[in-house]
């Protein structure tokens, strides 16, 4: 390991043996932590190749469980969004793909954050099923071409105590260990096609437009060499996507999604991700598989193919016919505006250190968290309001933390006399 | 520590504060390795400043004990080499130093090598006490001006520590690291003079004379930074200094040094080393010091203050008169030319592994040093030999290391037709 360090540090290229060797012996533990962090720390100033980074994805992704879905031939898909405050598109790109003959057969994690990840997002539903045997899992799959449950704990561990070591060694902010750290997942979940949403913005990891297509590129071009279809969307996180943030609340706001009652950026996106997936299964440009994906919402088949999915992994659908039949928050608070003006910005990150605060979200790996709670926005950035009206719903069964929430809120709040000019949703693509 | 890390990499200066925190945490054990090796690589990058590099030395130097010397006023003084192939120059600088004034109470380290250290080369003199107690150690030096033991365990430990992480995790070559290993230990021993020896070749750390001037130039800096008078020379290790390799071989050749009989490159350098600091003592210039150094080995102070001395830490001072009567190994090969021609190089380094095949040198910390196995040289770079004519002689208690120890030497040598260009004995100074 000494010989790769010091090749590392004068940056010459690593062989894939080389690579394999770094990938095994830390994971066995024979490579020592601060062996490996003064590694990384070499990676961040000296990069690695397109080469390198694929093998230590591969390496990572072989170093534990990997998802087999060879049954689903071509069909099977994956997508990945690298985190935005009030993303859900996950829960309508799904089953607007499965509805047009794709298979998303997805594992999907957990993790900190400002409200829980996908799996916890479902959990808000009663009966949903996140803790599924592998053949529970398959079964659901083949039924509906849609199961998400929760991620097996052996599925890349080198990656995940790859993760833990950089996350305390400041060796987080290199593309090729982001890229490798990413995809590694990915590609041992199994899919044939991924599409990736890479969010930039004050809500997002990546904060500049070329910071995000920097790392698109790298997941892209890992994702082919590693025999993936891959393509990339970089989208603007400077607002939350939607209204609601919250478990249970962005649900909600899915179901209005699916039943065409609610347009705006949040489909947007989402049809623009499901229609990269559609463009593969069929074969056919993006703006053609686009229109399906229209279709597949405006036909009610996205709405029925999720209802059947829910279903299937013992969900109540009754919710999605009512939603108002979902558990509720005890507190609901109205936040109003104290000037008149545009919504001139909205930091998205703030908004979801609010819901945070409201309890949607872990801060700590024991968290609880609260399905019900976040918050649901009444005006956008660009919106014009006056006085007194309101800007958005606070939701929590903690009513001590409404004061600190609403205080968080509000500093994400810019005013101006004049209406902004509309940021750009999907600011770039790679494919 | 994440933060500093990050700051680091970052390329921010860090605060006196900030780099005490650092070393106080790390030789605590509250900084983990894992970290303290990530900002070492980091270092590695992006270096450091001269205030936080002697920030880092006080704060090493301030680790553990601390040597108090200043009873001894100015006249206390040190002398550090950067290791070379057949340095034997304390035993020569020492006694001119006392004999001039100076105050030589030193701490010497063991350490790995091809062969000992100072301590090691002392103790090859019958009866030679390296360990004393804190009382007899400044006694002997108040005596005699003069006084050599083994290191104490708790001198500079912050340094031990770290340089046991940096070599294992290939962050040795930074200058500010290097810089602040070497000088906190010196800072902690106490002295106010300390002349430095950069070596510079095939035999040294720095292979070039820029490296080792970069080098110089940063110990110079922060010795002065740390409120001690500190020079540098830089001299030439591409050939082993003097004839002898060994420990007791080396001790003898010191002897003829100091008896007048040997002249050369190892009485030059030594000669240079001691008036840098004569030249403190005195306050006069370097030329007048040498000329007073000279003259305390003609006219036979220097040995006089050598014998004082060894006797003083309980040495059988008759193999003084007589190197004669030094424990001689039980083998002695005679090694011959195979050729005609010039010695157009020796690789001082070979010619080490060479000593250290034979016995004389530790290659881990629990290996027992053979102290009257080495070698002499007969013949040095630019001399010209006949073939069959002796080159060196070998010498070794194990018979067979020496086919293995022959085939080493060989390889250190090259010759060539013509008399190849006397190299630079000194190559640089600094002060």
């Amino acid at each position: 390991m000494y010989e790769l360090i010091t090749k590392k540090k004068k940056g010459v290229e690593l062989s894939t043996e080389e690579i394999k060797y770094i990938v095994e012996g830390f994971t066995k533990g024979d490579i020592p932590d601060y062996q490996m962090s003064a590694f990384c720390m070499a990676v961040i100033f000296n990069g690695m190749t397109d080469r390198e980074t694929s093998d230590l994805t591969l390496a990572m992704a072989e170093s534990g469980d990997v998802v087999d879905l060879s049954c689903f031939g071509d069909k099977s898909c994956d997508k990945h969004s690298s985190g935005g405050v009030g993303d859900k598109t996950t829960l309508i790109v799904a089953p607007i793909v499965a509805s047009l003959g794709g298979v998303v057969a997805k594992m999907s994690g957990r993790g900190l954050g400002h409200t829980g990840g996908t799996v916890d997002k479902l959990e808000s539903i009663p009966g949903y099923r996140t803790e599924l045997t592998p053949d529970e899992f398959m079964s659901v799959s083949e039924k509906c071409g849609l199961c998400v449950c929760g991620q097996s704990g052996n599925l890349a561990p080198a990656d995940k105590k790859l993760y833990a070591l950089r996350d305390v060694t400041a060796t987080v902010d290199s593309i090729p260990l982001i890229v490798s750290s990413i995809m590694s997942k990915k590609i041992a979940a199994g899919s044939k096609n991924i599409m990736l949403d890479v969010k930039c913005g004050s809500g997002a990891f990546m904060k500049t437009p070329e910071d995000a297509k920097r790392l698109a590129e790298g997941m892209e071009e890992i994702g082919k060499r590693c025999g993936r279809n891959t393509k990339a969307l970089i989208t603007n996180m400077d607002v939350p996507l939607g209204f609601a943030v919250g478990n249970s609340l962005e649900v909600i706001e899915a179901i209005e999604v699916l039943k065409g009652k609610l347009c705006g950026d949040i489909r947007e996106v989402s049809v623009c991700l499901a229609a990269g997936l559609v463009a593969n299964l069929k074969g056919i440009d993006t703006e053609s598989a686009k229109a399906l994906c229209e279709k597949a919402i405006d036909d009610g088949s996205a709405l029925s193919k999720f209802r059947q999915w829910i279903a299937l992994q013992g969900g109540d659908v009754s919710v999605i016919d009512n939603t108002e039949l979902f558990p509720a928050a005890k507190y609901a608070y109205e936040i109003k505006a104290d000037t008149d003006g545009y919504i001139s910005h909205m930091n998205a990150e703030k908004i979801g250190l609010c819901s945070c605060e409201l309890g949607a979200g872990r801060k700590t790996k024991t968290d609880i968290i609260d399905l019900s709670a976040g918050l649901v926005l009444s005006k956008k950035t660009g919106d014009f309001v006056k006085c007194g009206e309101e800007i958005a719903r606070l939701y929590t069964n903690k009513e001590d933390s409404l004061a600190k929430a609403e205080e968080v809120f509000m500093s994400a709040l810019e005013f101006s006399e004049r209406k902004p000019e509309a940021a750009e949703l999907i600011i770039d693509k790679v494919e």
